[in-house]
Formats: C-alpha cells, sequence, structure tokens
C-alpha cells in the first residue's frame, strides 16, 4: 500500500531519533521532514508508561499541527506504550519503531535473539511479544542497558569504560550465543562498533533505526516527481547547544532550522 | 534569626534530594516536611536555565500549596538558576544548595578547592561565584560528571566501573592537589566511598546534602516543645516502582506515604 506522502513527522524523547531520521533522509531524499525531540523531559526510558502515554499524544498533536501525513514513532519507550493511543487519536499512519525492529529480525533469519534497550523498553517487553506472535518457537533474551544512553552523550563512543559496561551487560548474551542483537533503542547505533567487537562477527547486529526507515519506504512508495530539495525542520522542547552539538555528531551535517516549542502548557 | 516553622518543603528533580531530605530528618526530627521529586521531567542537570526556571516555579507553586512555612531548594541545578526567580515568587524563606555547599567549604578553611556537579550546575559557575564573592583568594577548579547520576541510579556504588569514571573525571583534581571536594549534587553523598578512596585522605569532603541541613537548622532554631512524631509526605511526579526502589536505598527507611503528582497541566 502507497500513499502521497507530502511530509513526515518523527518525535522522539531526546535527539537519539535522529539516528532515524537521518535514515529516512538517505531512503526518501524528497519528503519533507519535521522533527520533534523532547529533550526538556527527556528520557523517557525510566519513566512510567501513562506519563509517557501522556507525553507521546502531546508531541503527536503538536506534529499533527504541522500538517504532517505520516507519523514515526523513533522513540522505543513511546512505541512500547502509546502506540495504539496514538494511532486513535490521529488519522494518520502511525509506524513504531518497535514493530519494525521485530520485523527485521525476523526477516534476518535469526533464532536466537538478544534485544537490548532502556528499562522501560525492556520491562513492557513489547519487542518480545511482537517477535513471538510472528514466531513463537524465537529464543529471546532481553537486558537494560540504562548507561547507554548517557554514554552515548557524554561521547565516549569508542572508549574504554564504555566497552566494560557494555560487556558486563552483554554477558548473559554471550553466555546465551545469540546469533542475532536487536538495537532496541536510536542512541545504540552509535555504539555498534564497540557492540560488534564484543559480539564478534558471527553475530548479526540489527539496527532498529534503519528498519523502520526501509517500513516507511514501503508506505511512502514511488518517489514524488517533484524532485526538489526536501525541507528539514527541527523543534525541540529544550534548545541547549550541548543537543545541536550531539544531534550534528549523530546527523553527520548541519542542524540548520532549530526552533524552540514548549509542549507543556 | 530563627521562626516558627510548622512544615519544611524541600523539592529536587527526582529522588537524589532525599539526601537532603534524611539529613533535615536527622537533624529536625519533629518538623513536618512535604518532599516533591520532579521525576516525570528529570534530570535537570542537561537542561537549560530557562526550562528549568519554569519548572521549578512549578515545583514550588506545589509545595506552597501544602502549606509549607520555608523552601528548600534540594536540587543544585534548580539553586543555581532558579532560586532569584523563586525567592521573588514566595513569601517564606527560600534555601538553596549551592549557597549552603559554598559556606561551608569557607567554613572548613579550604585553600585549593574542586567542584563536581552535573553539566548545568557546573556550567553555571554559581559554586565559583559565591565562595569567591566570601574569599576572592580561593583556589577552585570545576568538573562536570554527567556519567554519575546515572551511575548511582544503576546502584553502582561500589564498582570499578563507576571508579574508572570517576578517576577519570578526578584526575585535573588530583593533579591539581586539591584539598578540599565539594559533592555539588544530591546523588554524589552515595559515592564518598569511591570518591574517598581515589582522593585520599588528605582531602575533605563536603557533602552539600548535610550543609544544607545545617543552615535550615540554625533558621528553625529551638525545637517546638510539642515532640509528637512529625509527617513526612513524598509526592513525585512520576510513580515508578524504581523510583521508590533508588528512594528507599538512600534514606535508608521506608516511604510510607508516596503520592502522584501532576505538575505538567
Amino acid at each position: 500500500m502507497s500513499r502521497t506522502v507530502q511530509r513526515i513527522g518523527v518525535f522522539d524523547s531526546g535527539i537519539g531519533g535522529l539516528t532515524v531520521l537521518k535514515s529516512l533522509m538517505e531512503l526518501l531524499p524528497h519528503t519533507n521532514m519535521v522533527y520533534l525531540g523532547d529533550c526538556a523531559r527527556l528520557p523517557y526510558g525510566t519513566k512510567s508508561p501513562k506519563t509517557i502515554v501522556h507525553y507521546s499524544l502531546q508531541c503527536s498533536r503538536f506534529l499533527a499541527s504541522k500538517d504532517i501525513d505520516l507519523l514515526v514513532v523513533a522513540c522505543n519507550t513511546a512505541s512500547a506504550h502509546a502506540l495504539g493511543a496514538l494511532e486513535q487519536e490521529l488519522e494518520i499512519p502511525v509506524v513504531g519503531v518497535i514493530e519494525a525492529g521485530a520485523r527485521a529480525v525476523i526477516d534476518s533469519g535469526g533464532r536466537r535473539v538478544g534485544v537490548i534497550g532502556t528499562p522501560t523498553t525492556i520491562r513492557s517487553g513489547a519487542y518480545v511479544r511482537i517477535m513471538h506472535e510472528i514466531e513463537p518457537d524465537l529464543e529471546i533474551i532481553s537486558q537494560a542497558c540504562p548507561l547507554f544512553v548517557p554514554l552515548v552523550e557524554e561521547g565516549w563512543f569508542q572508549d574504554e569504560i564504555t566497552e566494560l559496561v557494555a560487556r558486563r551487560y552483554l554477558s548473559g548474551m554471550i553466555e546465551a550465543r545469540i546469533d542475532t542483537l536487536l538495537l532496541g533503542c536510536t542512541h545504540y547505533p552509535l555504539l555498534k562498533g564497540i557492540l560488534g567487537n564484543i559480539m564478534g562477527s558471527e553475530v548479526q547486529i540489527i539496527d532498529s533505526a534503519f528498519s523502520i526507515a526501509r517500513v516507511v519506504e514501503e508506505i511512502v512508495g514511488t518517489p514524488a516527481k517533484d524532485l526538489t530539495h526536501a525541507e528539514v525542520v527541527y523543534y525541540l522542547s529544550d534548545l541547549s547547544p550541548r543537543f545541536i552539538d550531539i544531534g550534528e555528531v549523530i546527523l553527520g551535517h548541519e542542524m540548520k532550522y532549530v526552533y524552540d516549542v514548549d509542549l507543556c502548557v
């Protein structure tokens, strides 16, 4: 099913979702994008489901006011807890990063799967539930990695401390001899190097940021004939220079149009 | 100057401020306390001054509605950026953790002082400014330690990884041969063991949680004659079991009356 999509809205609890935006811009370079990072209230991953639904509805209402035709929930925690509420409220397609990542694992043919994410994402069991709905026999082990987001935000991507933390978090997965590791948080693609070293080349790493961009590409279908340069606009609920610095590292280019937004009014 | 204080309000961005509450309960066991942890939007330490002032005003309005006679700003980030705005808005005394910690350093006689805190607290320069107002000749070096809060919340108080992170953050202070280390974040008293090991016994460690409780004790003065058991009530803007678990570790006893509150309405 493909449809006319002029403008895609993407939201995340912060700037980690820029890994999703980056994949979308690569696959759909002629589609306009509006990104919303709820930096004022990040991280979502340690908060309760009730609060996450409340915040996600505020984010999606803001993006809906910007005339988007499709909503991408780049935040794993919001996908785990708020997708139903968002689908009920909005009249446009809503794509969640969890379903996309789970599908990518199934398509990869993995049989012993490790899932890593924030405490709330892992506690929700959402990845496991979706994968088991499709493939009930899949062996899956999960691990919350609460320090990965602050380590990425510290900029310690290739670092002995990050490697020690990762070895501790992943030791159960190494013992269980997984063949596939699913990165269930948008910040984690920045740790791919270290995670690959620890798990070894025989373990495939599935990046949910790339997976969701592929799902969106299928929905959007053939690009519009009008190949003008697309417009990408960023809104942050807390405009700190630090977020822009890290954001530009994630994107690999300048965040040109960045605006402040108050979601809590 | 001492005054009749029936009920003290304490707020923090999360549960770190419970180290302050704990010191207050030890020094003033017969005074009622209301604690507010804005867990729904923690941490404050990575956000912009504008957002921090906005959140702090919401927190203090909520506590004022609970009939407090004195407000303790247990959050270092809020003390650094919002104390003026809070004093202007409220008609009761407002005590900030930064002023109290700075005073304690001066009283201790330290001459080469190291200050550690969250990125926003350190960037504000508030500790340095207040200490230099009193003692312009003091040598002060500052260091932001963004990973300390998540490490404490992971429960890794005595841990080789936490020690490696601390050694990296403190290396400049060791080289500078400081004689006094000020813990400029309410989570950090839980790392006192590791920090003491790294700095050695010749460096005195000043805990701002204890310092602020002493300042409040001076204001409150002689305890009321009515020595009934005081009431301590907790409000959290996000009621997650995880916060209560960590909170009870910090307090060393049960959080009996805990209520959910929505500050963002």
